[in-house]
């Protein structure tokens, strides 16, 4: 059963233990990393390792701390320039580009700065058991850790694929691949007035409200993802040639970079291989594409001669369906390759065909809360549904994920949808 | 049969009335025009005034005339390549950011190219006078070039707008400005469902429709636009230097580019100027904003506590209101600055909400017309009303106008809205 | 007095018949073009043949003018802000990559402005008769604009070639090609000490001078420059694709711009063409090659097993040898294709060895002057010589051209040299 | 007694001595590295520290090994592509940007590498003692790696630079600082014909000879370097503001990069500190500058009246003179900051106003080797005298230091010269 906050566990953990789990499992993810890993940037759009780790521990501590905390002394205070990511209101920030530059604070010293910031939050939590502002913040600044939990394992992929030696960031285990037998076919809906959004009790981030009603008309919706052996038909009938698939925008950006396949398909003597988190893989045609831009997968839905579905199409059905099974609790989630597609979502992230922006009666909060999501409603796309690298209780159907049309690097797919 | 607007004229004329009408007002804006003018590119976004009135040619000799007259040679074979403005499936063409570099063939051997074409097209109509695909895509075309109008006009006055001379396009008139006295204050809309998009007897875009069922919720909307003193209002409040009031990629672009004010506005010895179609001429704190971004539009809706209007809760107002007064006729609109708001739009395009994509059953048709509108829908954001510099016929409310977030250079303003 | 190859000339001319004869000369070039062709600028380098008619102007207007007519008033104050090249004494000026923008003031009111000057100077000089400044100054604007006529053709011959109509700027008369028969072999020089530098009676660049002594060691150098045909075998032993004979700078920058050959040459159907001021015209393998960088010139002389001559070889050999035979008088220069070479020197600027840098004891004027040539001594590279398109006075052996190395779009070749 | 090579040494050591000496000595300069610093690259002109390790371990194994030893196997032959520098007779290479991208091989696996090859080059000098091809071929990779030393440590500095920490590379130790008490005034030299270049016995590369003659007139030529306290009264002159000192392309590289004092300097409530090796330390006005470009350089020479001493100059009379006292032994050299100058020269690399350019006669090896130096020879300018990163026994009179005119981040001042 899919969760995503506090009381819809069957055990609700304290808030406590929810705290200690998130927090570690962020440096277990950084376990198969070397310092030198940890530090390096690969590209404006990443972070390194070690940026993760810092900004998620100062997001606690700016954010909560400084606030709940009066006379509270920052573990460095020169440190506030350098991690904070782009929240405006709490002053200036060292360059996104420039992470990368950061050799100091080294590795170790993150990790000391990630245990006092912690030391501090367990004690604040014990005096402050009853403060549900501050039970709501903490709740809001692990759902934030665990959004970078994902960045992290993709910045990774992304850095590792620049390097000509193809390191794996974790040895491909023994994989029970069942590729979600019953999962073909289609499933249909009626249209009409229907709610979405999120309204419940549970944790949702503040773009998932207000709940509110669209009306939808009748269309059916994949219940499968496209795979990487449709993805190779679609190459093979020169997908990638034909404009006429093409946005104008997604045509350019093509051309310009020589797209001819999803990021990190590499083709040696022929074949094609995949390079993952677990280095370079034999392309296995039955699991889902991956590392498509939001351009391809609506080449790819045109050449199919279907569509992406809309947001709201694609709530409006996963909301009674299970996600992938491959999360066994929030706090352990495996980084696999995209190999298993049990449940209706969760293995990749899914292109809609909506333009992010805000629901109906939606207002920013007041303060740097306020920056999280709202100001990022312009020229980037919907995704919906969760990856292998998100954590368990994110993949709701509410969530909505988004990245500008161009991005690949993140683990991204598409479900194909239709009018009745 | 499609038709542009004929229903709006008391006395319809002829298809090959209106060709002609179309035409030649094409060629009476180019009148101001030294040979110099109309050759040079300002910028990638613009084109020169001499490959307007070459591209337009060029639509009914390469759409029409070789479809419908069987052996049709060009007036030039080798100018298909250099007057193809986006059309994938018609061939290679002359790139875009190149074409300031054709001063050949020269404005007079373009005029020259014009007038060949019209004369076959001429003959054309004569003999086909009962074809209603023939009609349809003359309609089209005539549309097109009215679309290419406005744009000659936008593009003029970028070029001047780089000349430190500041020359005008047209000395300015005696003005009778009435400024809209009457349409202050809001109108309100209860939501419900409501239609919206094209489904007449007249000519529309094929983006227009399909005509369809939307879901409005209780809302007002501003009878008249954003002026220019307001908009001083929200630069004296540091508008520009407030980042709370700006969507993320708004920041960082009006950073970029230094923005702290409308595009053409300049400040000499403390007083506002506008650049203008007319020369630099001092602002008028009644007349409707122009020249802004959707980045701009947006922060401005925020700082005044408002938000722009969807598209669709445009529509439904507008569809009922009256234009601005000045266009006379279709055929001969004058391309004055923003000075009178007489009807409910018409004055300025006005952006609105909605990202710029497609209405649900949008089929795009086959060929080269399907590239008309459909392969823009990713990136842009949809204005509706049209501008002092539209066709009268076009200033229609189910038109949708789309640009880029941050493009400035075609006459922009805004309205603002609220939830009721 | 300061004065241009007077005693080159059989009957020397007044300083007033010269400056009518430079004058019309440089409106002559301009006959061909259209305003269109006159208004364009087709990349940074290159300037609209407008701006050179117009700056050659404001040369004469903005440095004797306004310094010897007391209370001489411009023609156009304005712009004086338009036309100044790269003086930064005289104040801000119009950015150079924005010329192509001035589409205003049009060719017609640029030639009144070049008419109300010469009007204006004529009276200059007939009052100012005897004083020496003034007609040194004088020489040097003649000198100047001299420059300029040659840079007008080298800038249309640029704009044209960004035209797929490939247009012509004059079509090609009848030629008496020579190819210089008795020009082969090679002149030997036994090294030693030998004077280099203007120092005589007649006019030259500042940075022609002082003369001074230079020690060269024993070296020969060829009697005629590397042909077409030469440049055929570099290209068909594959010189484009061979690192070894490169710079490293060279090498990255053919790499990036994808050169595999001299600039203006073009293959069709197998067959070399040459796209010239004539357009489109057959390689001729007996012409010296033309439009080639530095670079190239550099590694096919490695390639040759040759170097080329440094400009204290080149002058030492051409002080005693004659010109090209095309120059029937420095008035009146025909800008022919590359097609003869009787004289030594003469038909293309020869790149040499020697970065560009002053002589000993250079010293740069005082005031605007002093700007002409010594800031620009660093990261170019000299050439030696004259062109078919120089004027006459101007080919002379002391002269120094100077460009980057990675330029092509001047009348630039080789001619190769050798240690002893 | 400046010193470069085996003979010149009262005690010569063996050349395993001199080859573990300097070995160990890049290991030793890494040591304050934490395995981030030696990982992240700056800029494209920087290199990671672990790069450095890895690349002049490169070279004894792919120019040296792979040649003597029959059979050598590399240690890692994927490592090949990642660690040729610019060898394009070596293949393919890992593009210079990316080499931040390689954070596998880690450090220690680097240091690795490094001691294995230097285990077989240890027996491959033992067993081929008598070859001097091998012997001068180790001395060439020997003095490589000291030019990476010094590099290793620039690059480390730019990088540190980059921080917002400042971090140091190492504390600052109590200093001994004399300034050269006696080295103020001019040497005056009287002209003629001198020889310079390398012709001795000793180790020097390939682009110091052939030893050849030059004809020099008068000059003289400053015994000290420019300091500190010089540079602020130029900048207080307002020399980073009036362009007549400048250069054409030098004032525009100021005006794009924003330039107002030396690279590294940091103004602090009106104070002037320089980022140094050892972190932030105090601007010491009698010490020389430091980190300015050649355009600088060039700008306060003709701001101070003088100029730059062209190379042949400089190495005449720097032939005779004293090198930097701090130098104890080649093998071990300290990274000082710039703090005294004993001897005529040594602290800082000194611009002179010679292009970098071949030597009458100067002809490059074959082979890979051959890159090693010539293919620079264009676009750059000669630094001479070696600066407190040098090893030792590369302060010497003829060696020929280069970089481009913009770059500031190596070591560089200046010296004043003027004509007699």
């Amino acid at each position: 059963m899919p969760d995503s906050g506090l009381q819809q566990h069957p055990a609700p953990r304290s808030l406590r233990e929810r705290f200690n789990a998130v927090r570690l499992q962020t440096e277990a993810l950084t376990e198969p990393l070397s310092p030198e890993d940890a530090a390096v940037q690969s590209m404006p759009d990443a972070s390194p390792a070690k940026w993760h780790l810092a900004h998620t521990t100062w997001f606690f501590e700016a954010l909560i701390l400084a606030a709940w905390r009066e006379g509270y002394r920052p573990y460095r205070s020169e440190w506030h320039f350098l991690f904070n990511s782009y929240y405006e209101s709490l002053g200036p920030r060292h360059p996104r580009p420039e992470r990368g530059m950061l050799t100091r604070p080294g590795l170790a010293e993150v990790l000391d700065y990630r245990h006092h910031v912690d030391a501090a939050f367990a004690d604040l939590l014990e005096e402050r058991l009853d403060d549900p502002d501050l039970a709501a913040m903490t709740v809001l600044g692990l759902n934030h850790e665990q959004q970078h939990q994902e960045l992290l394992l993709t910045d990774i992929l992304d850095l590792f694929s620049r390097n000509p030696l193809a390191p794996a960031y974790r040895a491909l285990g023994p994989r029970a691949v069942a590729a979600g037998g019953g999962n073909t076919g289609w499933t249909d809906h009626p249209g009409g007035i229907v709610a979405v959004g999120h309204d419940g009790p549970g944790f949702a981030f503040d773009n998932e409200g207000p709940r509110h009603e669209v009306l939808l008309r009748p269309f059916r919706i994949a219940n499968s993802l496209v795979t990487n052996g449709a993805w190779q038909e679609f190459i093979a009938d020169g997908g990638y040639q034909r404009p006429e698939y093409w946005l104008s925008d997604g045509w350019r950006t093509a051309r310009e970079h020589g797209w001819n396949a999803p990021d990190r398909w590499r083709q040696k003597d022929g074949r094609w291989f995949v390079f993952s988190l677990h280095g370079l893989v034999p392309l296995d045609p039955a699991t889902p594409v991956c590392h498509v831009s939001f351009y391809e997968a609506d080449a790819f839905a045109r050449w199919a001669g279907k569509r992406l579905p809309s947001e709201s199409e694609w709530e409006t059905i996963a909301a009674g369906r299970s996600t992938s099974g491959q999360f066994a609790d929030d706090g352990v989630f495996l980084p696999l390759p995209i190999t298993d597609n049990f449940g209706f979502f969760g293995s990749v992230w899914e292109w809609t065909s909506s333009a992010y922006g805000p629901y109906p009666g939606f207002k920013t909060a007041q303060g740097a809360v306020g920056e999280y999501n709202g100001k990022f409603m312009c020229n980037q796309m919907v995704l919906r549904g969760g990856s292998c690298a998100s954590a368990a209780g994110h993949v709701r159907s509410t969530y909505r994920n988004f990245f500008y049309p161009h991005q690949r690097w993140q683990f991204m797919g598409l479900r194909l949808a239709e009018g009745a």
